[in-house]
């Protein structure tokens, strides 16, 4: 027996051990020798150096896991309950000390606390020790009970009348049916209520009497347990008990699985049923040996799939075989370099239990069809294929037929699915996001268009676009808004029609129509399918420039404001009596009121002079400046603290609305809030700065809106008319600067569009890529001829949407991270968004109460937000740290770092190139040099390998190269996976476990 | 041979398999069966529950650590290195993958860089693999080779004939043989030249021809490489070389341990000698197989047990012994929770192998004893023995004797001792944070006592203060400072002096001569005792006090600062014209012009009455007032800007030296750049806002120091007169604030020494309580004498004194922590530190344009920073926190979190009753009610148990029901003890000493 043990053990490393142990546990399974056979046959992966064939262990649980193949809902969460034994001053008691679903947690000292969820780290001796109770231990699979007591008497019947005397058994079946005492997760009113009596020396404690015998109906305790929440309804529940007792010699060991799970009343904290048990009772030992035991227990039986394994398991061999693969798996950590105390909190990501299941499988049945060759699906890494709605069909506007054939089946789902209380919350969050933004947006406009767009032309545009684009769209999500590369185009605009004294609304009303035009042209001829092209690199690039120009306005506009509002630095306190500004009347004026003081007239008229005088200075600055008098004095130029408070409402706003964000990462008070605090934060952050102006009550700019519904500038109407200020010729010559309005629209929208329909997103209805365009394109019509702005997709917005309808799945096991499921895919918060937002029109008056450094506070956090969201921004720092103290990122491992500062500078000099382009009069061609950088990353791969580009970037499509290109990937990514085989299995391109232990 | 292979790796678990392992290994050793027997016989120790006996393999491993116990030296420092053999272009080629000295650093892919220093986390399998290698592989062991060329001739003659035909054996000889490539470390300079040509492909990467025979001599890169400083000057190197090989059929394996190390010329990165070769050269098998078992052999041989039995082995059967009691120690990660690719970085505090390798030896030292009982040195948690600087003679001066008498003989080393380049920095790093203080106390103190104490006083006392006690002090490590609660008393007592018309230096002459007199009795009665009484509880109150009033006088400084400069909120823009201040002669001089205005006078009289109100509006203010005039307009009471202005010198001030602090801990640029940054954060940002004051030109308030040198007050001299001015009892009542100065002084001095004499800083040449004390008596005299600032230990600068002379093991293996050695006790730092702020007075003409709001805004930083370092802080955070996103602190694994609230709440109340009472009336009793924070802790030994004090604070000497307490510590100590036993072997309470430094 003994050599046998050991032979077990090691069958996964020995292989030829293997036909002793096959022998040995052959007549074992009721299943039928004959399939049994099939395990012995199918032998011959090579795990080991030392030979080719595949131990008897993997043999069983690949024979195991094939029957059970399909039938996904066999295997339920098992809920697992470390129970133990402790000799209280009232006798033996039973206390949960640990319970699983996926990861620990502990119940610590004092019985009163659960610790964080965490990895389960065990001494691999416990694991042995559990592998040998099994071994020698009762196992009965398929028990027929329905309560513990059954169970108990039915365990104590196997064991041989000599090994346990009748008075022994007694007591033993008496300490196994003692009640329990469980720690119960009360929920956050009892506990505040329970703070208060914490001066009582928790006396109360003790409720249930320990010796008596346990209850067949659940406690109502555990009815109202709120951890109950946390299980899946369906789940089951194993139950282990170990503990040392004074009347056993040798351990008492039972590992029940149940045919049917039954509820056992009090035992479990929860109330679901049984499945496992693992008892196990012994003398004293080695401090926490027991302990131990019960967690590696426990641990196995989280394991996903030793679960399948112990529910399909026939007898006590399958279950070894089981435990063998468990601990072939094993990852180990050497003694002395780790603390084994130190907990391990749950990594963001983990290994998909089904990847390593079906890998078990396939490894089993592609030795039994005799192919030993590698896996062959190799996760293809950076390869992405060209996905359905950007394949070419070579017909006009074929993309815009097949993006409307597929979307139309779900354009009434899209309605009824927004019936979700969620959507709700979206709708507020968003509304309020395009509100501010159609405030900052319209403001900056309303700036560089001397407000021939003001705020209220910003807010009825979105409205209006945005509503027909989320009822139309092909991907609905998007929210429509003003953004950064038109307004700059716009202001360019503006001042070339100034400069050429041009009507620039006219101007402009053309410009829109050849816009859309050549839209339409580009979805005919399904241009769409070119964001391919737009690798990282091209996003990055563009992305980067646009935060550097939010921040570089947001900036200038305050030091513009500082001037308008000069400090006088060289004030002196002491001289106050110095300083003055009078209103004199102009030098004509003043020099006949000099004549009529020399030469003196009588009193009346010195009275006279007196009072005009004193008119004179009562007059304010305008009205002095209106009756053609002018300011003389010191202190004229100057304005008291106004910049000051500017600078503070900026950076307060700034500062602030940092801080809200990143709150939802801070450790205080609940999640919901935390969460709901920093979905608000600009919000909140404007909010709080305009009530700080408000109350110090100083004259700061304030935001201009026009308190009536009519065009900001009164020298406009709501419809452009197209011809009569400007020449004729005018109306054609603007198709040269549409064609850079196209390149910029289309850049803008499709690189957004990309963004939105990324495959990590889940969309079940599909993209729509030339459907959105073409919306786009009509859009531009309607608001070209009302003067209202123009528009396209918003990245971070529409994000922030999509961010807020996110599905996932409410029970997660603790420590667990929630499933994403995916995005609640509908029209109906759009559309009740751009509402919403049209009805604002009307809150002018109380918009004005906004100071204009708080907008621009909000657009330097827009700018920054945006950089820092950016992996380019992680690169610019790489350059500041030294090697040793770069962050673990995932390219970092692959390209060598010379590579990576190389790429980063290269994308540094791309845009300061356009910078530098945007700030000269070349300015007006600056989209064309956004489409350069699509060029300019192609010529970089001359200079670096594919290799490194699909760390650092994406791979870009070719067609002429194409199958060359693969041969060469293909070769390196074999060599890459050899290197880093389980890395691609597992993660994705650079999730960043940073362990920070105690 | 199969089934001795499974019994000896299941022999640590299965005792029972013992006696037939022990008889295959008995004669194995050279070193006489007689005391391999003893190694039979001493096998009881229980580690598993089934049996009672020790395994075989913890038998071997106990005996050989017994023969090498005592010799400490036999052991060097193992450098650890991976070659693995690739399969490149130009044939089979060597390349360094990985090394270690006590954590993994691997070479990541494209070969350029290390990977930052990780625990190496390994498969159980590639162990057990290991272990069947060193079973069947050539195990030779003090093998005499001189060259690598000799070692691999001697391996291969090893080998059978049949086994390994000649031509094979050529060939294996040639591949071995081979120059490897390294990754050498480069110093920044190169890299950064070599990042110039980073465009080049690198091509010049493989300088060395990969076919090439090894060389003899080390290379010049080997010898360059900066790596060599990470590794001690003793230490020998481990290589491994594994490798895939098409000429074998079955795995070649080798374990070389040579007689003497020996340089293997081009081998190893480093030109280190070679101890241990291990060499694995295979056929095909499964991916990264031989990686995985070249990284557990070198992991194996990381480990410190294993390291000695290593050395010391005589046969193969130790090894595999080792490697067993190494498998028994792993810590296992469950597969599917855990990311197996995921780098744990080294944790901060490691298990002391020491502690190990003395628990092995005496498990099988107690064993062979007959002794089973469990180990007696149990970390006695909370107990903290009374140390001997503290015990009481019982004589008057008793302590102050024995003080000197321990001191004195290391008096002049505490000269030489300061021969050392980092005392220079510590040094200048010292000076100017004295300096710093210097100026912010006294400009506090002059403000607290209208400047009776100015910046000048406060540079002479120091200097004169600090230098005396840093020459006869028993801890000259302690640098004195006026401290906040003397300033408080300062402040207290010049407003009752001023109340009651006492003249302030000359009353505060009596108190200090009192409270010199007090300090002597309580030298005399050996008072210092009674620092055992301060337990976290009161320095936290304590400290927690000062800093508030730090932050409070901070803020209230700079509001009533917004006093003194107005601002007007009702500022219009628009009445720029209706603002003025004009200097108006009073009253009647007023009259006599209007008259004069009515009555005409000659043209002159005119001219001169214009001339005359010129005269009047050409007043600055204080020449307006000088001769009587008073100021008229709505202007005059409003001073633009200021306020602005001083609110962002005293924000940005704090932000600033808030943000260099941490800079420390970001990760850019180079650690010695951050550091130094850091260290003078304060500096740094005193020295940029005042820059920024002097560049912006606004007349804020500076802080105000004599031009020449004499007293700040022009009322007082060099020397205060007894007697005089004050009634003649004064001198007797001044006794009773005395009382409350001593106790004052008392506190903050013992409580700051009682800090820089922990433990934890390994102080040699101990401390002096008593003698501390007489000296601060005697400076008291000195400084009431010559009206000084009174001065006590300082806690915050006298810790960064010694951190700044912290003297460190300068090689540490990457990701290990450098290890503490102790600190350079020595008298000379801090007396030419005083000595330099002697003559800094002479600064006098620097030091007034320091702007009083960044002074402020240091002040606010002290009490921030000095808040930030104390638990009572954490906890109070902790009240805001949901149960499960709290950090895992040690005391919460102990003390429930309601009576952690509880005792929050406690101490809350504590200081808000201390502030109520600190601003009412009974304000200068303070001190006493400090005392009352003893006597509160000791009540609430009622309420907690003494287990959860231990864990939340220290625990309290007891003489009465000492030992009554024992017992029950031990008792609990035990419970405690056996639920979480390794977490005492490993962690120490949590060294929470958050030194935040100015």
């Amino acid at each position: 027996m003994k050599v046998q043990v050991n032979e077990d053990v090691l069958a996964y490393m020995e292989a030829d051990a293997v036909p002793e142990a096959q022998g040995s546990t052959n007549p074992a399974g009721p299943d039928g020798p004959q399939s049994r056979n099939s395990v012995v046959i199918c032998q011959a992966v090579g795990r080991s150096i030392f030979t080719s064939s595949v131990s008897s262990a993997a043999g069983r649980v690949g024979f195991l896991l094939q029957k059970e193949e399909g039938k996904e809902a066999s295997c339920p969460v098992l809920f697992i309950q470390l129970n133990e034994l402790f000799n209280t001053p009232d006798g033996l008691q039973w206390k949960q000390t640990a319970r699983w679903i996926k990861f620990e947690e502990k119940v610590e000292d004092g019985g009163e606390r659960w610790s964080k969820p965490h990895i389960t780290a065990l001494s691999l001796h416990s694991l042995f020790e559990l592998r040998t109770c099994i071994k020698k231990g009762t196992v009965l699979l398929d028990l027929d009970a329905h309560s513990l007591k059954q169970i108990v008497e039915k365990v104590i019947a196997q064991i041989d009348a000599h090994a346990l005397r009748p008075e022994v058994r007694k007591k033993l079946m008496s300490v196994l049916l003692r009640t329990p005492q469980h720690h119960t997760t009360k929920s956050q009113l009892r506990r505040v209520a329970e703070l208060g009596a914490a001066c009582c020396r928790d006396k109360a404690r003790n409720r249930s009497d320990p010796g008596a015998e346990i209850s067949e109906a659940p406690l109502k305790e555990q009815l109202k347990n709120q951890f109950q929440k946390k299980i899946p309804a369906e789940a089951e529940v194993s139950n282990i008990l170990v503990g040392e007792v004074d009347f056993l010699e040798k351990p008492f060991i039972a590992f029940i699985r149940l045919q049917e799970a039954v509820g056992l009343g009090a035992l479990t904290e929860v109330a679901f049923p049984s499945r496992f048990l693992f008892i196990l009772l012994g003398p004293r030992a080695k401090v926490k040996a027991y302990h131990e035991i019960g967690r590696a227990v426990a641990t196995v039986l989280t394991d996903e799939l030793f679960q399948r394994v112990a529910c399909q398991a026939q007898d006590r061999e399958d279950l070894i075989a089981g435990i063998d693969e468990f601990l072939d798996e094993l990852t180990v950590l050497p003694p002395g370099k780790w603390d084994p105390t130190t907990r391990i909190p749950p990594p963001k990501c983990l290994p998909s239990p089904h990847k390593r299941i079906s890998m078990h499988l396939r490894e089993w049945k592609s030795h039994c069809n005799g192919n030993v060759s590698a896996a062959d699906d190799r996760h293809t890494h950076g390869h992405q294929p060209v996905s359905e709605e950007l394949q070419r069909t070579g017909r006009l506007f074929g993309g815009l037929v097949k993006d409307i054939r597929r979307k139309a089946p779900w354009y009434w789902s899209d309605f009824y699915d927004a019936l979700n209380i969620q959507c709700f919350s979206a709708i507020l969050y968003i509304y309020l996001a395009t509100v501010t933004n159609a405030i900052t947006f319209g403001g900056m406009l309303g700036d560089a268009t001397d407000n021939m767009q003001g705020v209220l032309e910003s807010f009825l545009g979105t409205a209006i676009a945005g509503a027909v684009f989320c009822l139309f769209a092909g991907q609905p999500l998007t929210i429509l808004s003003s953004t950064g590369p038109v307004l700059v185009f716009e202001r360019l605009l503006f001042s070339f029609s100034k400069d050429y004294s041009l009507d620039y609304l006219e101007f402009r009303f053309w410009i829109g129509l050849w816009v859309a035009f050549f839209g339409l042209i580009l979805v005919a001829t399904e241009a769409s399918y070119l964001v391919q092209y737009f690798t990282r690199f091209t996003e990055e690039g563009f992305c980067a420039l646009i935060s550097f120009i939010f921040i570089y306005d947001a900036v200038k506009k305050m030091l513009s404001l500082a001037d308008s509002f000069p400090v006088n630095w060289d004030y002196k306190i002491n001289d106050v009596t110095l300083y003055g500004c009078i209103c004199n009347s102009s030098g004509t004026g003043n020099a006949s009121m000099l004549t009529e003081m020399l030469l003196p007239p009588p009193g009346s008229a010195a009275m006279q002079q007196g009072l005009e005088a004193a008119n004179w200075s009562l007059l304010t600055r305008t009205e002095c400046l209106q009756v053609g008098g002018h300011l003389v004095g010191n202190s004229c130029n100057y304005v008291p603290d106004i910049t000051f408070m500017a600078f503070t409402l900026f950076l307060g706003t700034f500062l602030c609305s940092m801080m809200l964000k990143s709150f939802k990462t801070s450790r205080y008070f609940p999640t919901a809030l935390r969460k709901l605090v920093s979905d608000f934060s600009i919000i909140l952050a404007i909010l709080i700065f305009c009530g700080i102006d408000a109350i110090l009550g100083l004259e700061t700019p304030k935001l201009i809106v026009p308190s009536e519904f009519k065009p900001t500038n009164s020298q406009r109407g709501w419809v452009v008319f197209p011809l009569g200020v400007n020449p004729w010729w005018v109306c054609l010559v603007s198709a040269v600067p549409a064609v850079l309005v196209i390149i910029l629209i289309f850049m803008d929208q499709q690189i957004t569009a990309v963004i939105l329909n990324r495959k990590e997103y889940r969309l079940q209805k599909g993209a729509g890529f030339h459907l959105d365009l073409f919306c786009v394109s009509l859009l531009m019509i309607l608001t070209s001829v009302t003067g209202l702005p123009w528009y396209v997709s918003a990245t971070v917005i529409s994000l922030a949407h999509m961010d807020s309808l996110k599905k996932e799945s409410t029970t997660s096991a603790p420590g667990e991270q929630p499933k994403f499921l995916g995005i609640r895919e509908q029209r109906l918060t759009g559309l009740v968004v751009f509402i919403l937002t049209g009805v604002s029109v009307f809150l002018a008056p109380v918009l004005k109460y906004i100071p204009m450094p708080v907008l621009y506070g909000v657009f330097l956090y827009m700018g920054v937000a945006a950089l820092n969201s950016i992996q380019f921004m992680d690169r610019i720092q790489l350059l500041l740290m030294p090697a040793k103290h770069q962050p673990d990122f995932m390219y970092l491992r692959h390209v060598p770092l010379r590579r990576v500062h190389l790429f980063t500078l290269i994308q540094m000099l791309c845009l300061a190139a356009l910078w530098i382009l945007k700030s000269t009069v070349a300015a007006i061609i600056f989209p064309v040099m956004l489409l350069a950088l699509v060029g300019i990353r192609k010529a970089m791969e001359c200079i670096f390998s594919q290799q490194d580009l699909s760390w650092l970037d994406d791979i870009m499509p070719e067609k002429d190269r194409k199958e060359e290109e693969e041969k060469l990937q293909r070769s390196q990514e074999k060599e890459e996976s050899d290197s880093e085989d389980s890395e691609f299995l597992y993660q994705e391109k650079g999730p960043e476990i940073n362990i920070s232990v105690n």
